[in-house]
């Protein structure tokens, strides 16, 4: 990479190669079969290079010299095409990384065999449980990623690492009623996947389902888990917490810090290094050291995070919060592993005490929410019915509100904690939300 | 390949190797500059394999015969793995294919420079010729591919070719409106791509969109542009042609052939031979031969079509529609090119005798159409409001009705035919419709 650096430095003032290899297995079930294997693996180099403020990037799915110089002329001639972005301050300089995890091997070798083995043990054992139910969906997977990324003021990070995931979608057919497709899921750095948790814990769900229950306007207690969770902070609540939607005034958090968003029952941070995380990065996108960021202790709001180009915009420093995206080369603000914290009590515990409420386990239209005002309006499907203290079946409504006032509600979390993968990775406890108002469908 | 299917037919009792090889350059636009340029190739491989009617399926992102055949054994275990399909019958045969078209070899070599100017070229002309509009974003790219379909019955068909698109995504803010994202495009066989045309439409559409005026609920002529066609069409109307429907019973069109489902302006059939095509393949993703498929002729549906699984389940035959997706590996029925017949007049004659009524450009929402019985309800966005024969400005409102009630409101297709290279690729005029209930928003 060093000669490639040197060779870029005379086409621009600062330069970036940012390099990444990946090797990914994967194999998917459709309608109880086994659909699907596969095995792919690749090298993809990212140059970003400013020449008198003027960006040129290019990328290359190669990481041969040869290529990564054609990328290097490519991004150069690109700079000469460009105005010039008087925002632009500086790419980052090397700072001070953690100490590195040391990565599971066994995942850069991992074969689809095991994971197909996984999925016929998933689908055997479901339909065990659950003679009525098909497994209709699910996929297992393992990714291992190399990144190097260097830059000319003297960045030059090397990490490695893996992680593999293990979902099942279920749809049970009893009596007339087809349940909605009920999903579960593990993912962890390591092949060692809870294969009969996931099917243990969809079935009890496709149990719940077969009992349908109408739903009405009320207002009560609800419990969401991780996924409903996941799917509704992710586009209502987690942009808001961008130092560019700060600089760009379109975050209801402006002006925020230090002050009340969410009950005392609420801490959430950033931290690759959390022990659940599937990518425990020491350097974010462009090299940044990553570091454990709070942005909601107890309730309060503690802070934006940023990557390299908004944080000088705004005059202070990246977070390690720049991730790049390989698909457009660029780099925007996002999370490696947003951690809501744990509580002391079970679910079971928290349901127990519930006289009437709902367990939400998944939602639906949750992308259209509105981050610049925190509003969402979402279908709660699959959702469950609790009264006196147990799930008696499943019902689907709607709940319309506003995540902030939805997290001034929460009263309880739960000992549970489960990563979801999809999208930002999110570690997450239940949370329990009090008189939640919910309109019946 | 010869080698390799002898070396599979040892583990399966029919099996099928399709080697796809691609080369994709392309270029984009993100606020007036050029945010990206890229150059990607590689080659997959998909070996679907079938023992005692047990499907195998492995997809390996190579075209080394090691590799390959490491994809072969991954098949043979997947299979024993996987349950007998009863409704097996066989991979399909060699047939008779039409004449291969010459492919334009220049699009094999395209660098991004050329795109990377062409955009440079389309965002400095749209702002000469309106300084209120912004490039929000746009791409340029070219793509090549290389098809080599096998199988074991003697299928044997190798298919080379290319295609390059261009669009910009114009935004206009003048005295306090800010316009919606407006579109337009060129897609071609050719690196003539027509970014003065592409620039002039969607400078002339951004200037009707400055004129804001309000909707109400009314019953009027629309006529519908290519994008927003392609948008109703790809969710509402295309996939009830499918016979895997008809035998799963979730089309509308079962028992309809030879019926009126439009009105006799109407002829709408799949053709990758069309001129305006953009792949003009002479054989599916399995290897069938592709012919011309008409689906409506002159307001009468003429049939169904198929891919090899579904037409030997339901006793007929292919139609050349197996399309392959490159991800899942797997083969379902989809369309090569569908084409809208046009008709004599143009657009702007059209528009000239409507008194009041709208030109929709675009629509929001049809994701959510409901094939199985044409329903659907979208928001026209952009739309431009036609009074007294001429486009006096931009509006937004729902339409909710049914696909084939709107069919048969069709009262004329303009002499334009367009290109829409998103999804399916459609070639289509604008078409008039009669009578469309409108509501205000």
């Amino acid at each position: 990479m060093e000669n490639l650096i040197r060779y870029a430095e005379k086409l621009f003032d600062e330069v970036e190669i940012a390099v990444y290899r990946s090797r990914d297995v994967s194999a998917s079930v459709e309608l109880n079969e086994i659909s699907m294997a596969s095995t792919r693996s690749g090298a993809v180099t990212i140059v970003r290079g400013i020449k008198d403020k003027r960006l040129g990037l290019a990328i290359v799915d190669s990481d041969e010299e040869s290529r990564v110089k054609e990328a290097i002329e490519q991004a150069a001639k690109m700079a000469k095409l460009n105005t010039r972005d008087e925002k632009w301050v500086s790419l980052p300089e090397p700072g001070k990384y953690r100490e590195k995890p040391k990565p599971n091997y066994e995942l850069k070798e991992a074969s689809p065999d095991g994971l197909v083995e996984m999925l016929v043990r998933g689908i055997r054992l479901a339909r065990e449980k659950d003679r009525n139910a098909i497994v209709a969906g699910g996929e297992g997977g393992v990714s291992w990623e190399e990144r190097h990324i260097v830059n000319s003021h003297g960045i030059d990070v090397f990490q490695e690492g893996g992680a593999a995931f293990f979902y099942l979608e279920l749809v049970g057919r009893k009596e007339g009623v087809v349940t909605p497709g009920i999903f579960d899921f593990d993912a962890k750095r390591s092949l060692d996947l809870d294969v009969e948790g996931v099917v243990e814990r969809a079935v009890q769900k496709v149990g719940w389902a077969y009992n349908v229950k109408a739903s009405k306007n009320e207002e009560v207690p609800i419990i969401f888990g991780p996924w409903a969770i996941a799917g509704l902070f992710s586009y209502a609540l987690f942009p808001a917490f961008s130092g560019e939607r700060l600089v760009k005034e379109t975050t209801p958090l402006a002006g925020k810090v230090g002050e009340k968003v969410a009950s005392d029952v609420i801490t959430m941070y950033d931290d690759p290094f959390h022990e659940l995380s599937l990518e425990p990065v020491i350097a974010d996108g462009e090299g940044v050291p990553t570091r454990k960021n709070v942005l909601i202790e107890n309730g309060l709001f503690k802070g934006f995070v940023w990557d390299n180009y908004w944080a000088k915009v705004y005059g202070t420093e990246s977070t390690g919060n720049g991730k790049r995206d390989l698909n457009s080369g660029g780099i925007s603000i996002g999370f490696h592993s947003m951690v809501i914290e744990n509580g002391k009590r079970s679910l079971e515990e928290v349901i127990s005490e519930i006289e009437r409420g709902y367990l939400v386990d998944g939602v639906q239209g949750a992308h259209s929410s509105n981050p610049d005002n925190g509003n969402f309006a979402v279908t709660a499907n699959p959702a469950f019915l609790i009264e006196d203290g147990e799930v008696v079946g499943s019902s689907v409504f709607l709940i319309a509100g506003n995540v902030y006032e939805l997290l001034g509600q929460a009263s309880e979390v739960t000992k549970e904690q489960t990563v979801m993968p999809s999208g930002t990775t999110i570690i997450t406890p239940f949370i329990k939300f009090e008189d939640v108002k919910i309109a019946g469908k």
